[in-house]
């Protein structure tokens, strides 16, 4: 088994919050990253596939095939956008790391699949100071 | 001569774009980078002070201060905020990084030259790829 | 499950070496890493710990305690030290990055099992070319 | 179990292709990495060892012993060579970096076990935006 | 006057030799990097240009127009290449970084021009331990 | 006029102090890095050294040539040593990053001018925070 492993980056706008708490008790929960006039992150994305390399061209995967599925289904969604407010695929949830790597799993798994690839992992950097794994 | 370089960092969200322009004009001139719901960073800082080492403690500035001037002054002000809504410094200027270095620089020189030493360069990282330097 | 990785940084001060050896022979075994007058580095820390996000808040812990705890416990102990001749959970122990781990390991799990989440991994990069995981 | 890892880099020359193929063929499936007057790239190879650290000196193998290892064993038939044509270990695979870390891995385990560790990991990372772990 | 950077890379082969010389001399004089089967590197390349921010929007020159540049002027020549063999502005000099950094300046600097900013630096990283800067 | 920058490291231990101030003077100017116990850092020093490349064979100056001497004159007395003890060069200076880079001049010019080349500039980062410039 080879893991195999592509980076790509996007920087998004975010807030935590949760509409049915007031600003006071946000700010208690989430500090300052509750700010209503929003902040943002360079985040760094890891996903990592697995699988045997292919007798026959001797990839687990073809990066060029991993690196658009990334694009197409997370980068153009999240990148120079509002990920409360522009992203389908985390509307309802609380922007928070954790959940923002659950839902990009549930975007790349079912497409990694059919590649005839396994997804293992998903990492996001929000900081030079914290990062979020999320294995499924 | 020697030139002392302090690093620090801070995550803002912004978005490019001049209210009296339309929004087709401020797609075309900035953007991705114009998108209405904001996009964010985490922008590197490094402020480059010059001096003479002092003979008695052998430091151009001491790093603590020159710390302590560019946290009060700068990060607490854009760390976590919105750079375009929530900045006193940035009131009145289109959110470029350009901008915002010669913005800085206008706060720091004043306080780093009382204590005794010279600003030389005020450099803003915005994403790996791109970076801004000002000397005044 | 959720992993969540926090990095702290100390700066450091160690010598490896057994008191009941030689010179001779700390010299044949450690190398440099045994000069008697010390040497240091630059460690960075990585914490994860591991957990369900919370349904309240999205968080598998809340990095703010996380980061007050890796402080308090260690880098305030460690930072601008000798981790020979200062640090308690040190004591008796030969400094080699090894140890270290396990020592913090052994400061961190508890408290971290009070918030509720578990510790997964303390890794330490002593130089940019080697670094210990300890999964306890 | 303590996890120790050493960083070692090389420089080299690849091409991926195969030559009972096209040039046609190999474009198709390798894209430029199939380019027929080669190109390359600065390697970054991890080596990651486990065991239990030793009661006599602290430490799971010493790290001199892998640098020695490693390099020897690897670094100098990699470093400023061409992988396809100059490199033992190599004769008779497509130079992916999946089939390079498989072929790591198989110089390394044995020399690593004499030494009464055990090899973990070879992570070899290509660009900045792609790497292979494989695990054995 | 204000600074500005753009960040590209390029992966490539290169081999530094002089025809009218022996391998016995080439060797005694570039070392390792006159292999003759090639060896590559992951360059870093970035380009400073200069100028005053614009009062209309704010920018020295538009970065995505920098780009542009960069990648069609130099990156597409170079990038899984191979430096010696394969790049028309590279024809007939010896394939140093110092050679690189010159000709990438002629290439740049007419077009730079046209866009009515300065070129300022062409900076190289061959490997993380060297680089070299040319200011024209 | 090229200029040509190498990368070397040292790990050291050092403190700041005057051993004509108090340990309150010492503390009060000093703070955590007058620990009387010493601490320690990997320090990064960057050596840039400038000429116009040769026609001979295209170097300003032969890389391995400047790596022996920075080893020879600077890290082999620096690394894994205390650098307010063991060093010949800052004997009688306040080990500060601003003295150590003046020091380190004083060691390379002349051996780097012998070689036909001009030192250009010394830098030294003491944490991924700080760093010193010395142009003579």
């Amino acid at each position: 088994m080879i893991y195999i492993t592509r980076r790509e980056r996007f920087s998004a706008a975010h807030r935590m919050f949760r509409a049915d708490w007031s600003d006071e008790k946000n700010m208690e929960v989430f500090g300052k990253c509750s700010n209503p006039t929003w902040h943002g992150h360079n985040y760094i994305l890891w996903v990592t596939v697995k699988g045997e390399p292919s007798e026959e061209h001797g990839f687990v995967m073809n990066l060029t095939t991993l690196k658009k599925i990334i694009t197409e289904k997370v980068i153009d969604k999240l990148d120079h956008r509002n990920m409360n407010t522009d992203v389908d695929f985390m509307a309802g949830r609380i922007a928070t790391t954790e959940n923002l790597a659950i839902a990009i799993w549930g975007e790349l798994r079912p497409v990694i699949e059919r590649e005839g690839a396994k997804l293992h992992c998903v990492k996001i950097e929000e900081t030079e100071n914290n990062y979020i794994e999320y294995y499924g």
